[in-house]
C-alpha cells in the first residue's frame, strides 16, 4: 500500500519535488524529477570535493576517494530528505544515519559542519589526521562527538549497527505510538561500500532485516567498483540486486550518482514508502575529479597537489585558494537548522498531546527518552534462599536470575542465536520480535513491540545489531543476547566495538569450559576469557553457583557503560549458600573459604571452584594441609579493589604459594597466583566428568601436586616460581597433540 | 554445454540410471529416475535411522534428528554418487566430503561403517558419547580420524572449508592435468543445515565459490525447516534459491528427500555437468519416523525408548533388538570397497603413464602428493646484509622476505582480504587465481593455475577457506592470508579451527600496535595478541626488525602442523643489524643487549623494541642505570626452551626489576616481567608518533618511570611486587574513558 505521490512529498522537507517513478525490469526505477537547482547542486558539489581533496593533502593521508564519490548522495540526504536537527542532535525522533564505510568520514564530517553542527568548525575539519588530540575528526567517526550515531571503521558492522538502530525505532513505535500520535517513526539511513555487504556480518544482519520487514531501514550503497585491490571483480561478480531482492529487500537502482542529485532524492523519498528494507543501488566514481578518478589510488591516500590545482581548474575554483567554502553554499544549506527546530518542536508538541491523552505510557516514554529505566531491576534479583540448594548448572541460576528481569523490565531486549533451550533465557509470557506481517504468512507468533529477539544463527550480527539498539539513545534499550561461550568468538568484533563505544549490555554465555562435554574441542573455549579479560572496559564474569549468578547480573547492570558476559556451565554446580556471595562478585575476588596458619591459597573459578574446594578438603584430610580458598569470578573487576582489599584477598607471604584451578589457559592468572592447574590444549569430546578426569582436574590427582609445590616453597622460598610460573598438569607448548 | 545424459549416467557409478531432467521455473528440476532398488532402499534406511536412534539413546544424547533426516541422502552419496575409496580413505584424486553440520556426525559414522572402513567397527559406534578417550566418534568429526577430511562443529567453518577443498582440486588440475590425463578432477560435497549460510563465515565462502565458479563443488542442504528454536522461520524467511542463484550457484530443488534416493541421485549427478557450482536444496523431515519428527526436540537429545520401539515397530522392525544391521544391508554396500579399489588403480595407471609423458611435472606432482615441498624454502630466505639499514616498516620486511618465497615455491597459494598495496604481499610475475571465463567476462587476469587469490574484504573465509586449503592433503599447500592484523579478530574462529587441526599457514598481519595511527582505535589492536598468544598449537611472533622477519619466516616454515601469526608494523622501525638475530627468534626471546652489573632488564616486542632500546640508552645517559636489553617476539616459543635457557635470557635476580615495553594490554607478561609500559584502554586517532607520544611511550616518559622502580626494588626487594604487578602508565579498570 504504497502511497500517493503527493503524499511522499509532503513526507520530504518541503521541497518542491516532483517525482516520477516507473518500473523497469520489476524494480523500481527513479527517473528525473526536477528540483530547478542543477547549477547550486553542481556549485556545492565541486566545492565539496575541492574542499576533501584538500583535507587529504594538507597531511599527506587520509581517505578522498569515496567521500568525493558520494558528494551528491550527501545533498540528497543531508539537504533534502534525513528529518535531523543540526542544532540538537540528539533530537529523539531524528532520522538515523550510519557511515558503515567509516573511512569516508570526511564526506560526513563536512555535511555535518555545512549543515551546521556548531562544534564542527573548518579547524576541526583541518584537524583530521593532525597531532590535536581533541579532535573532532578522527580517521573514523566516532560516537562520542556530536553528529555520530555509532563508531564503525570495522567493515559491515556499521550495516549491522543500522539494523539495530532500525529495530529500536520499529519496537518503541510498535510500543508508544497511539493513532495520529506517532512518537518514534523515524528512518534509519546507512551507507555503504563494496566491502560492508561482503563481510559476513553485514550479510547475516541484512537477512535479520529482511526477515523483520524493517520498511524503516534504507541501505545506500556506493557503488563505485572500487576497492583497495582495484576493481571489485577481482573477488565479487555476483548479481547484488537479485541477492538483495532475496534478502527480502526493495531495491532501487540509481545510475548516475555523481551528479544527479534528484534522482537520489527520489529514490531515498520511494524508500520510505516501501514495505520492506530499501537497497539503493547508486553507480558512483570514486575520486569523482581526480584523474586518478575511478581509480583504487584514490581510495586510501592524498591525490597529490598537482592533481589538486587540476581538479580546480576543472571545477573552475581558484586553485591558489584552500579550504574555501562561498557564502552561497553555507546559504544553500541555511534552511536545514531552522527546519531541524520545527521537526523538534512539533515532536514536542506531539509529545505533549501525548501526555495529556496517554499521561501513563507518556510517563514511561519520558523516562526511556532520558535513557532511564521503567522499573528498578533491583527488586527482581532473587534473594539466595529462594535459590535451590542441590546441584544446579549456572545456566539454569542465570535463568532464575535473569528471566523475571528480562518479564518485567520493558528496557530489555533480548534475544538469542537460536539457542533458546540451551541457554535457558525464555522468560514467561515472552512475545517475539517479529513481523505482524509473518503471523499471517508463517503463523509466527509474535510482533514488534516483542522484546524477544530470534537472530537465528548469526552470532556476530546478534552482537553487533544490539550495539545499533544500545546506541539508538543510551540507556532506553539493555540489549541482552544469548549463545554457547565458545561462538562468542565468532562476535568479539562487536563486543569489542560495544565496548569501545561503552555501550551496557549483557551476554549470556553459557557451555563455558570443558565441562560442556561430547560436543568436544570445537565446543571447548579454553583460551577465549584471555580475549575478553584482556579487552578494555569489557567484563567478563564466571560465577560458581547460583548466588554468584545473582552478584554477576548486578556487577552488569551496574556497569552502565560496558558490556558484560556471564560466563555459564552447562553441567551441574555445588552450591555454597554459606560460602558464597553476590557482593563479593561484584569485588571481583573475595575468600570463600579461611583458614588460620593457611599452608596454601587455591583460587576456584566458576565452574571448577567446587574442585578448589574439594581439593582443600582433601589436601587438609589426605595431606596435613591448610588450603584457604577464594573465588575469583572476574579479575576486571578485582583490579579495581584499593591494595587493602587486594591484600587481605590473596594473603601473600614469602613461604606459602598460590594455586589457580581453572579449566582454561592459565594466562593472566600469573598476576595473582605462583601456579595453575589449566588447560595447556585444546578439549576433548567426553562427557562432562570425563573430560575433566581426562585433563587432570580430579581432587585426589590436584592434592599430591599442590603438597609438593607448597613443600618446596616452604623449604627454598617462593622466589623459586619468579619468572617460573608452574603450570602443574602440564606444559603449553606448539605442536599438534590431541 | 551440458554433456549427453548418456555421458552423466557413464559418469556415475555405472549404475543403470535414467534420469530425466525437466526445467521448472528455470529452476533445474529433477523427476524420478528409476534404480528399481526402491525396496532395498526402503530396508536400508529403515535399518539406518533405528541404528541412529539407538546409538543416542544409549547415552541419553546425543544429535538424532538430522542424522535420521538425511538418510536417503547418505544412501545418494555414498552408494552411487562418490568416488572414494574406503579401503584406502586417502585415496588422492577421491572425492571430499565434508559435514559441515557436523553435529550430525552419526550419519557419517554410520555410513563410514556401513561402505566398510575398517576402523569405524559397531563398537567404535557405540562408543559415541561414551567414556572412551580414544573413541573414533567424537561429538563432531574430527580430522585425525581416517575419512574425515576436516574437523567441523562450528557451524559455517565446513562449506568455507569445502570451498578451500575445491580450489585446491581446481589449482593442482589446471596445474599439472594434461589432455586425456586428468590427475586431479575430483568433486567436493558438502553436507550442510540450516545454520551454515545463516552465519557469515558460509555467506562469504558461497560468494566466492560463486565468483570462482568452481563447478567442482556441490553444496547440499539439509533443508528440515527446524532450527533448535522451532521453526527456520522464527529466523529466516528469504529465498535461499534466489539467493544462491544470485550468488553463482546452479541450484536444484529436489521434494522428497526422506526416500526418493533416485531424485537425489540423479540431482547430485547433475551437479558434475553444471559450469556452476550447485546448491541441491533437499526437503527432508528432522528425526524421520520419530513421533516427535519434525520438531526441534529431535534435534539435540535422545528420542527416548517409548519413540524407539515405536519406530522399530512402525518401521517392520523387532523393537527388543538394538544395534541390528542385517547382513542384506551390509550386502547392499558391499560393491563399493571393490569399486574403490578400482578408482585407485585407474589413477595408479594414469599417474603411470603421466610419468612416462611428462617426467618433469610427473616428479613435481608426486612430490605434492607426498605432502611435500617442490623446492627449498630455506634458500630464498634473504641473508641479514641484503636488508636496508634505513628505518623499514616490518611490513615491507615481510615482503622483502616473503615474496621470492611466494613466487618460486608452488606449495604456496598467498591471498589477501583486499590488502595487496597495504600488505605488500604481491609477488614478482604473481598470477591471480581466477575463473578463465571472467578473463572474457569482466577482463580479469587469472585463471585456476594462478596461485595469488583476492579473498575480497572477507577475512574469515579466508582463513577458513585457507584450512580447506590445507587439509586437501597435508603439506601439498602452504596457504598464506594477509590482512590488518585487527581485523584476524574476524578471522579468529577460523585461526583457532587450523591450529585444532594441525594445519599449517602463515597470516601476515600487518598494521599491529597503536603505531598503525590515524585509523584510530578500531585498527588499534591492544587486546588481540592475548587471544593468539593464549590460544594452543597457535605462534603470534611479533618482529622488531628485517632479520627479526626472517627468524618469523624461519619458524612458521619450520611449524608445519600449525598456523602461526606473523605481526607487523604499518611504521618504520629502526634497523639492529648488530643485535638482532634471527635464530634468537625462533627460540621465542633472546639478549637483544648485555651490560654487565644491570639494574634492570628491560622487554622490547616487536615495533616497540626500539623505544626499549632508546630507554635503555636514556637510563644510562641521565640516571646512571644499566640496562640490558631482551627481544621477546613469541612466548609461546620461548615456553618450548630449557630452563638454563631461560635463565640465561631473563636473569631474575631478587634485587633487580623486569619491565616489558609493548603498546598492548600486559595480560600474559607477568609470567617474565614484575612491570609493564603497556596499554591500559583503547587506542586513538593520532598519526603513528603523536599516538605513542599520547600513550606514553616515550623514552623521557618512561626513563624515570623505571627508575623509580628499580630503586624501589633496590632498596625493598623484589618481593614487593608479587601480587602487584605494576602497569606503570595507568590503570587497566572498566568504565568508558576515552
Amino acid at each position: 500500500m504504497a502511497p500517493s505521490l503527493e503524499a511522499m512529498e509532503d513526507s520530504t522537507a518541503g521541497l518542491p519535488l516532483k517525482p516520477n517513478l516507473t518500473k523497469i525490469n520489476g524494480v523500481a526505477a527513479v527517473s528525473t524529477l526536477e528540483l530547478d537547482r542543477a547549477s547550486q547542486h553542481d556549485k556545492v558539489l565541486k566545492v565539496f570535493r575541492a574542499f576533501v581533496a584538500d583535507l587529504c593533502q594538507q597531511f599527506g593521508g587520509g581517505h578522498p576517494g569515496s567521500a568525493m564519490g558520494m558528494a551528491a548522495i550527501g545533498i540528497a540526504l543531508y539537504k533534502y530528505v534525513m528529518k535531523y536537527s543540526p542544532r540538537n542532535c540528539n533530537y529523539f525522533n531524528r532520522d538515523r544515519f550510519v557511515l558503515s564505510n567509516g573511512h569516508a568520514c570526511l564526506w560526513q564530517y563536512l555535511f555535518m559542519h555545512l549543515t551546521g553542527i556548531k562544534s564542527m568548525t573548518v579547524d576541526q575539519l583541518k584537524s583530521y589526521h593532525s597531532t590535536k588530540t581533541d579532535s573532532l575528526c578522527p580517521g573514523h567517526p566516532e560516537i562520542e562527538n556530536e553528529g555520530v550515531e555509532v563508531t564503525t571503521g570495522p567493515l559491515g558492522q556499521g550495516v549491522a549497527n543500522a539494523v539495530g538502530l532500525a529495530v529500536a525505532s520499529k519496537h518503541l513505535g510498535a510500543t508508544y505510538n497511539k493513532p495520529g500520535l506517532e512518537l518514534v517513526d523515524n528512518m534509519t539511513y546507512v551507507m555503504i561500500g563494496d566491502a560492508c555487504l561482503q563481510e559476513g556480518v553485514g550479510l547475516e544482519a541484512v537477512s535479520l532485516a529482511g526477515h523483520w520487514r524493517l520498511n524503516n531501514l534504507c541501505i545506500i550503497y556506493d557503488n563505485n567498483s572500487i576497492t583497495c585491490d582495484g576493481t571489485a571483480d577481482v573477488a565479487n561478480t555476483e548479481d547484488m540486486n537479485a541477492k538483495m531482492r532475496a534478502t527480502g529487500f526493495n531495491v532501487i537502482d540509481v545510475l548516475d550518482g555523481n551528479s544527479n542529485v534528484s534522482t537520489i532524492v527520489a529514490a531515498l523519498i520511494s524508500a520510505r514508502s516501501s514495505d520492506k528494507p530499501t537497497f539503493i543501488n547508486v553507480r558512483t566514481t570514486i575520486g569523482f575529479g581526480s584523474l586518478k578518478a575511478g581509480d583504487a589510488k584514490t581510495h586510501g591516500a592524498a591525490l597529490g597537489v598537482d592533481d589538486i590545482v587540476q581538479i580546480k581548474k576543472s571545477f573552475g575554483l581558484n586553485p591558489e585558494e584552500h579550504f574555501i567554502i562561498p557564502q552561497d553554499v553555507y546559504d544553500f544549506f541555511d534552511d536545514i537548522g531552522p527546519r531541524g527546530e520545527k521537526y523538534e518542536a512539533e515532536w514536542n508538541n506531539k509529545l505533549a498531546r501525548y501526555e495529556r491523552e496517554y499521561p501513563e505510557e507518556a510517563a514511561e516514554f519520558k523516562l526511556r527518552v532520558q535513557g532511564k529505566w521503567v522499573d528498578d531491576w533491583k527488586k527482581y534479583i532473587p534473594s539466595q534462599d529462594s535459590f535451590p540448594t542441590a546441584p544446579t548448572a549456572t545456566r539454569k541460576s542465570a535463568g532464575l536470575v535473569g528471566n523475571p528481569l528480562s518479564e518485567n523490565v520493558k528496557n530489555i531486549l533480548i534475544g538469542t542465536a537460536d539457542l533458546t533451550p540451551s541457554c535457558n533465557v525464555a522468560y514467561s509470557n515472552k512475545v517475539d520480535f517479529q513481523s505482524p506481517e509473518l503471523e499471517t504468512a508463517c503463523g509466527l507468533n509474535g510482533n514488534y513491540s516483542g522484546r524477544y529477539i530470534h537472530y537465528g544463527i548469526r552470532e556476530h550480527a546478534m552482537c553487533s545489531i544490539s550495539n545499533g539498539l544500545a546506541a539508538f539513545n543510551k540507556g532506553t534499550f539493555l540489549p541482552i543476547t544469548s549463545s554457547f561461550f565458545m561462538f562468542y568468538l565468532y562476535a568479539a568484533p562487536a563486543v569489542r566495538m560495544a565496548a569501545l563505544q561503552g555501550l551496557q549490555q549483557i551476554h549470556i554465555a553459557t557451555h563455558d569450559s570443558i565441562g560442556t562435554g561430547e560436543d568436544g574441542p570445537t565446543h571447548q573455549p579454553v583460551e577465549l576469557a584471555a580475549l575478553y579479560r584482556t579487552m578494555p572496559n569489557t567484563l567478563y564474569i564466571r560465577p560458581a553457583d547460583s548466588e554468584e549468578v545473582a552478584g554477576a547480573f548486578t556487577a552488569a547492570l551496574s556497569a552502565t557503560e560496558t558490556p558484560t558476559i556471564i560466563s555459564l556451565s552447562r553441567q551441574n554446580l555445588t552450591q555454597y549458600p554459606n560460602n558464597s556471595s553476590r557482593d563479593g562478585v561484584t569485588k571481583g575476588a573475595y575468600v570463600f573459604h579461611e583458614v588460620e596458619d593457611f599452608d596454601v591459597t587455591l583460587i576456584g573459578v566458576g565452574s571448577e571452584l567446587m574442585f578448589a574446594m574439594e581439593t582443600k578438603d582433601l589436601l587438609e584430610k589426605e595431606h596435613g594441609i591448610k588450603a584457604r580458598v577464594v573465588s575469583f569470578p572476574c579479575p576486571r573487576l578485582f583490579e579495581q579493589q584499593s591494595k587493602e582489599y587486594k591484600r587481605s584477598v590473596l594473603k601473600q607471604s614469602a613461604r606459602k604459594p598460590t594455586v589457580v584451578i581453572e579449566a582454561y589457559a592459565a594466562i593472566g592468572w600469573e598476576r595473582y597466583a605462583d601456579a595453575s592447574i589449566s588447560m595447556r590444549r585444546f578439549g576433548k569430546s567426553l562427557p562432562s566428568k570425563a573430560a575433566y578426569e581426562y585433563f587432570g582436574f580430579v581432587p585426589s590427582e590436584m592434592a599430591p601436586k599442590i603438597k609438593c609445590l607448597v613443600d618446596e616453597v616452604k623449604r627454598d622460598g617462593i622466589e623459586i616460581l619468579r619468572g617460573d610460573f608452574r603450570d602443574l598438569n602440564g606444559y603449553l607448548g606448539i605442536g599438534f597433540e590431541h
